[in-house]
């Protein structure tokens, strides 16, 4: 992704000339449009859209941009989200004891395929903090002492806005957060399922899938609602098994497909690629 | 696949040297093994095993093999199966308005990719007759009349035993079949389920996963047990679906999935290449 | 896809304005944009955009379109193609002797999944009028005699000729057009060709595959050409295949590839969602 | 994979009784066959087995095994390979700068995902000597001093040598060794080359791929024979491109196919799960 573009994700009721008041309000600020998506549902009458326009030239700012913006915003009743260039998520990596999926994560960010700081890492263990420390991440313990989960909750939330963070993302972290923390960073955590949801939702996936007897495993990343396992999924994705694989090896080849699909969705979240309408995600990939 | 071979299809207690007294069974009988596949469900404590012998210099035949083979048998406590080589296994297939799979199949068929006859297409409609009718097939029509489903089902038996039918082929058949009908053909009918099981059980499954805003859909091929939609699996086969994807584009897609996976576990089924365990498939392909 | 909407595919140097001012122009003439796909291609530079507007309430029509647009086109030196509603796509198979394909076109055309007309199947051979005869489509015999090409294929311009094709398909033809022929065609001959290109060019490619000892399979629809088995690529598709899998089972795998990836090819040229830049094409889908 | 069974891979002209020779043999030294999977070649008429047998219980070991073995590999002509239970396959991994394929296998050794000692990381570069350090291993800086390869490859020799080294493992390590050095690892090298071979054999595969215009990208894991970029191959994978997709990112989807498809590689390699026959792959998984 370009690092000197802003990115418009919009969503109101269709209706005829959005796209044409848009580009020209950004043609008329002199912006130049390098990338425009966007998506009538026509079950629910909801329009998307995602609108990149070069930073260079442009003539509105971040203070004007928001005075100028509200006629048409309020014309078509628009729900408008806007990241300027060069502003990087800030991302919170929340972890266990299992560490392929923040493994994977840290070596992408480090190799420069997310646009995104990871300023720290956080566990109610300490298996993984060597793993964040190489990387040069702080590593925060958060416990659950004595099954007192608020406690550990305010922990949380004091470490997110001590870091500033806009995005926490489950990394394999084994613990249900509650329905108030939830609320409170509503789309902004992002979860990996090691299934293919629907299907085997609630706890040991791969002992399901075995027992059933498929043929095909899979993985879901998906924005955690305040029901277990469901929200808008974001990606999936799938490999073949046989009888010759055993949990065991379902385990080791769901892990490669929860590397890939958790990656997925930060890669698009922090890329601003996904609007949420629903229960369903709306992806300009 | 050859057919001028023999299948034995095994599954007994896994214990010592079963392999080495099957082979050395029809080595000492003159037989060539041209495959062998074998399986030991650590889990059960099951063992499976698939051989094929070429018929050309075997001493065996249909009317010794019996007698023979009993004290092999007895002694591991084996269930056999067993299919002489050039017998045809004998295919009904059943459908109702949807012309997809039985089209696909009727083609193969014609290809020769099915080492199977099929003496009859049923339906409780009349859509499908030419379709049956252009392959040279016998169509019969067992509509249900004033929801009587028992004078339907005596008279799909009739026809099924009429034709010495071996394997019923659901190719989108849209009634359920009563528990005893699928009782008296235990393992000998196989069902095409338009979605990824278990995702989505039950009816109208692409509506149920663009309502879920799944990113990936899915088809079964599966045994019918006497429970709905369940029952061992013999294959599955999956695609990417998108925001931009309405329910018919999902329907449309699902047919491709669907006639795939149904004329691969129809191949492997009349190749004697599975073997049913608890409420698995082992697929030795 | 809809039938009630006016398609436009446009391409042209990239520069600012281009989707303002046709988003504009379709709004100043009382159109509702229902689908708007771009694509910037940074390496040549070029702008390419797929816009869809609903028929009715546009104010204007197949005769008063070109001279309003003119101005617009010129101003930034495009390049546009317009297919009006309701006007299908008149498509010629050609054939020869293999039918897998041309039997799933024509079942998928059947079931309204092709918003094409079929009036003429096309073949060097009769084996399979048949099929085609089925469908209520008119077959024509263009057969090589003598070796004379030119001969057979004057027979083949004048039938394309008298049913005002506007689409050439290959469905496995086994013969090589002239290049006057494919001149004369220019990105209207779609090919199947039974191999991941640029992998195994040239004849045989499954026993090709075979010998190399590949893991995988693939199969290629693209446009036709001046060379052999080259031109912009629309859709690929592969599978995959083992040590057990003979030439011959390669060949039944592929079959199920070249299927799919001909008719994708067929419904995305059919429904105006390709572009053609250089070698490469465009897909908006 | 089990660690406390012996596994025999075996090649031989095809012929009758292998099969009851072998397990007969196993049975009566009390061995247990755990997996017994079998191939014939019919276009070469060559007959592959692998047999997985449970160390305890076996009355011959390392020592006796041979000469007891002889008269049967005598008689089939047998060329014939074993591992002891518990034997691990030492591993030298040997890298330029980019580290994801490193990066990969490391975590998957740490995982216990390989069944393997990895005594060494060599490079031609400093770059990656923290990542090896970092999970205590041993790196040897191998630099090619003034374009002195043979000296280079000298050092390497007797590194390889030090370390009693079983594989070398070539994760994107960016010189072509000398066909002398691969003479003298015969099989026992496998390299991951960044396309789906043989389609864009040689450098800048993405850019080729790119410039081609295909739909998809791959990777190919292969053993190093004496020519550039050919060699039996072991596995492959691929992913769906687009017009939207850049030379970059191919390159960063690239990766992540040849993470998984060299991880394959080495896994099925230490597992002794492949067989190599002419210039291809049996490939028991």
């Amino acid at each position: 992704m370009r690092n000197d573009t802003i990115r418009l994700l919009i969503s109101c009721p269709d209706t005829r000339g959005i796209i044409a008041a848009v580009s020209t309000f950004i043609k008329d600020h002199s912006g130049n449009i390098v990338e425009l998506d966007q998506h009538t549902d026509d079950s629910s009458g909801h329009f998307y859209m995602r609108v990149e326009v070069e930073e260079q030239g442009f003539s509105l700012t971040s203070d004007t941009f928001e005075s100028s913006w509200a006629p048409l915003a309020k014309r078509f009743d628009m729900n408008c989200q806007l990241a300027w260039a060069g502003r990087k998520t800030r991302v919170a990596v929340l972890v266990s004891k299992e560490g392929h999926c923040l493994h994977d994560l840290l070596f992408r960010w480090q190799a420069g395929e997310l646009a995104a700081d990871i300023p720290v890492v956080i566990s109610n263990h300490m298996d993984l903090a060597p793993l964040a420390q190489q990387a040069g991440i702080e590593f925060v313990h958060c416990p659950i002492v004595k099954g007192d989960k608020a406690a550990q909750e305010a922990l949380l939330e004091k470490t997110l806005a001590g870091m500033q963070v806009d995005l926490i993302v489950l990394a394999r972290y084994m613990q249900v957060l509650s329905a108030d923390f939830v609320a409170r960073h509503a789309r902004k955590i992002i979860n990996i399922h090691h299934s293919f949801l629907p299907a085997f939702v609630g706890p040991k996936p791969y002992h399901q899938a075995f027992e059933r007897g498929v043929k095909i495993i899979g993985a879901t990343s998906h924005y955690v609602p305040d029901q277990l396992d469901q929200g808008p999924i974001i990606a999936q994705s799938v490999c073949d098994v046989g009888h010759r694989d055993s949990v065991q090896d379902m385990i080791r080849k769901g892990r490669d497909l929860e590397r890939i699909v958790l990656a997925r969705a930060v890669r698009l979240h922090v890329s601003d690629k996904i609007l949420v309408g629903g229960n369903k995600t709306v992806v300009f990939d």
